[in-house]
């Protein structure tokens, strides 16, 4: 008997709303001026339910795994082993997302949801392991249901663990070759958007590669035939991987603890969009933090209506659109509690029309 | 005999030009992939001329002054005094750029351009002041050549100064009821694009108030008759206002001394256009860090080819783009100083295509 997991979202009250952009309206700017630093301001501080809303132990989390379908090299130009060395490479601080996450002075938190390696348990990771990366999914699901409903329960166990330190804001970050393959089939099912469209370069696959990786996923596509009136949870199951599955329940759970989340690049919105299908409740807990020039991250955040706060052309993964975007977060909390008002710097307000 | 303002800019030398590429692609992420980062980090490893750049005391300067047109409430919602309440809104700290410097733990310089107010100078301000507001362009040009010529050395100054006390990236940013009407008509004579495509509602003028902001420039455009081919400390000293004066000024010394220029929104943008048609090396030296809402924005940037880092739907001015955008900066310096390269992580490179 499966333990399916589950996530009761409520959404944020709307009694303060008013007062809220009340507050935003009144700072000494001419309304509106700030852009989407006011409604990111509005989300957070209706998200806390208070005018004076708080940002503490911001972290990403960076959720690692392998993926059977990444031994065979049909679908990533780089080799298997890269997500175990990038894995230790987060460890020793070495990596785009330590060196951003300084920066934003928010806590790396290292995840193996299921990497092809063994890692020395006196290393300063989280051990959410589900196994030695997933079933090659040519063949057979990448995971069993039962599995997938396990690898959420510990997703969410992990974001319990951290907001018990405090944290309430918290990026989903991702390392794992083969991934995109994984968010690309996730994509073209849930959404019914054809796999040539959500089929992208990933890592580097390029030219030869790149036809083969689409070619690739449009057999295993076919070879499973789910649809999009399939359970989401069997469509998550079947193209894995565990750090996708990982990341949808601890994506939930944040959200049912009133914890922001923040949605990184293709894979993390590929995470989000089954944890929207199962409780679109979600989407009033999260920021979407930037857009990848992954091929399909652009259609995918159209489909659910996102707008990300940056545009770098970045496509590395790993949380770094969490970690590029969160000092706009503390911005956004900033201007709605230290910002003068009208009032209060003795500023005259625009005259009546 | 006036005393014009020359700045001699010498282009970064091309000489580390390779290096710095390829301690950038070496870095362990996949080439390219963190996209405008990695240029924002090449272009400021090329202007220091090293693999190891620094960020040094940070600063946004604030260029307030006044507008004669903006006695007559033709072109603007909010009253003049806004300027000079504004400026005490930064002396205390309680203004939107405060609390984003404070953030990305930038000085804020507030610099006394020429507001329509005596200051008392006991405050924290910079007295650079050309005058009490500029002349009303309807009937005279905003300033003569000599005050303009006068006001681009003081902006050099203020710059000057910054750069002794160690400063070594500087944002321009400027507060000056009726600024984006001289911001304007700067870009629309210069750039040889209609008035209709360059004026916007700036603070706040819509409807009837916007009709008649763009009919009352048109009218001005037409008095003055100057082109493209007109001298082009002409067409600023012609349309003002004294704080962009500086501020072009500003710039030009500060590519000169090799100091990053923080490119800000609308006004900004037009100091900038002024000072690369002066010296078109500046470009070198500049980053541009926002588009703005304001209408003409787009279009300026298009022009000078310059593509922001951010789009935040912030049409604010006072250097607010500068400070929303100066922690990428310190991402991309971080990335070529922290991140660890392929070798020193004992990661795997892209298989051979």
């Amino acid at each position: 008997m499966t333990n399916k997991f589950q996530a009761s979202i409520t959404p944020p009250d709307a009694t303060l709303d008013e007062e809220i952009w009340s507050k935003i309206n009144l700072k000494t700017k001419p309304v509106g001026s700030l852009g989407k630093l006011e409604r990111l301001a509005f989300q957070i501080a209706r998200i806390q339910q208070t005018l004076t809303p708080k940002l503490s132990r911001p972290a990403v989390l960076v959720f690692a795994g392998d993926h059977g379908i990444a031994k065979t090299g049909l679908v990533n130009p780089f080799p298997q082993e890269v997500t175990f060395q990038m894995v230790m490479n987060f460890l020793s601080n070495g990596a785009a997302i330590n060196v951003l996450s300084n920066v934003s002075e928010m806590e790396v938190i290292v995840v193996d949801a299921g990497g092809n390696h063994e890692f020395d348990s006196s290393l300063p990771f989280v051990d959410a392991k589900m196994g030695f990366g997933t079933a090659d999914y040519r063949s057979a699901p990448a995971m069993s249901l039962d599995s997938c409903h396990k690898a959420m329960h510990k997703g969410a166990e992990v974001v319990i663990n951290e907001i018990n330190k405090g944290t309430n804001v918290m990026g989903f970050g991702e390392m794992g070759i083969g991934n995109t393959s994984s968010a690309s089939l996730i994509m073209s099912t849930l959404c019914e958007i054809p796999l040539e469209e959500c089929v992208g370069k990933g890592t580097g696959a390029t030219g030869d590669l790149l036809d083969q990786k689409l070619r690739t996923l449009q057999e295993v596509q076919a070879f499973h035939g789910l649809t999009s009136a399939t359970a989401t949870d069997e469509v998550l199951a079947t193209f894995g991987g565990f750090e996708i599955a990982e990341m949808v329940g601890g994506m939930l759970e944040a959200a049912s603890r009133k914890c922001i989340v923040l949605v990184d690049g293709f894979i993390s919105t590929a995470a989000y969009l089954v944890a929207h299908k199962m409780n679109p409740s979600i989407q009033e807990y999260a920021v979407f933090t930037h857009r990848s020039e992954e091929l399909g991250h652009t259609k995918l955040l159209d489909y659910l209506n996102a707008d990300p706060l940056l545009q770098l052309q970045m496509r590395l993964g790993e949380g770094t659109g969490c970690a590029a975007s969160f000092p706009l977060l503390q911005m956004a909390v900033a201007m709605l509690n230290e910002m003068a008002s009208f009032e209060s710097a003795g500023v005259s307000d625009k005259k009546e029309d």
